[in-house]
């Protein structure tokens, strides 16, 4: 999916906010489970749309972060979509292995159970084994 | 579903930003479908809770936001949830009628086809019945 194509007509509908970000949300394309929400910058906008990977813009490294360039657990994106104030982003994904940093699926693992925050979902991979002891990412 | 619980391990686990906010994804429960954004703060949560319908912070209107006390087109709290860094919410809900402004059944109506921006949803229902001349939500 490499292209030359500015996507600027794409950018300019997005509304992004007074830092220049927008949320973008993360789901499973066929499944349709919501596997983590980040930040888009108009970089990580491109680069996406560009590369047909996801990439969102890291608020805490400050840079672009390529998902699954640590852990290998990338997003090959299905369907780049905005809502109807342009201010936050869907992506639907095809996601490799987890999504979550901490080795579930997705990151929605707190539920409210009677009042009371319960875990709800098992880890599936070691995060030790994601990232090892000299990588990181989020 | 209405108690006197004060949910206050709930609203200890989801990390506010500066503006006392945390964005809220609405997924409808059974088909996966991602609905809409829109943004909490404590009250929002701690009303969602306890009535087991969606409650909203609007920051257009700086107030409560009962999503349907509007338009009828009210969110049904199926399960709340918040991601592994306690900053954004999941809210699986049942939606009556649609979700969105514009009539359409969810907000993510616009995708890049081609580079291009394009709308891939219809209008459900005209806004004018929702809101009618003298009501607005959003």
């Amino acid at each position: 999916m490499t292209d030359d194509k500015t996507y600027q007509s794409v950018l300019e509908a997005i509304a992004f906010n007074e830092d220049g970000l927008a949320p973008a949300i993360a789901q499973q394309f066929d499944s349709g489970e919501v596997l983590m929400m980040a930040w888009m910058n108009r970089d990580a906008v491109t680069d996406t749309l560009r590369t047909g990977r996801v990439c969102y813009w890291s608020r805490s490294r400050g840079k672009l972060w390529r998902k699954g360039e640590s852990s290998g657990q990338k997003q090959v994106l299905k369907d780049f979509r905005w809502d109807c104030d342009g201010d936050t982003i869907l992506l639907q994904v095809d996601q490799t292995g987890v999504a979550c940093h901490t080795g579930r699926r997705n990151c929605f693992f707190n539920a409210a159970r009677d009042a009371e925050p319960e875990i709800i979902a098992e880890v599936e991979i070691d995060p030790g084994e994601l990232y090892g002891p000299e990588k990181s990412e989020k």
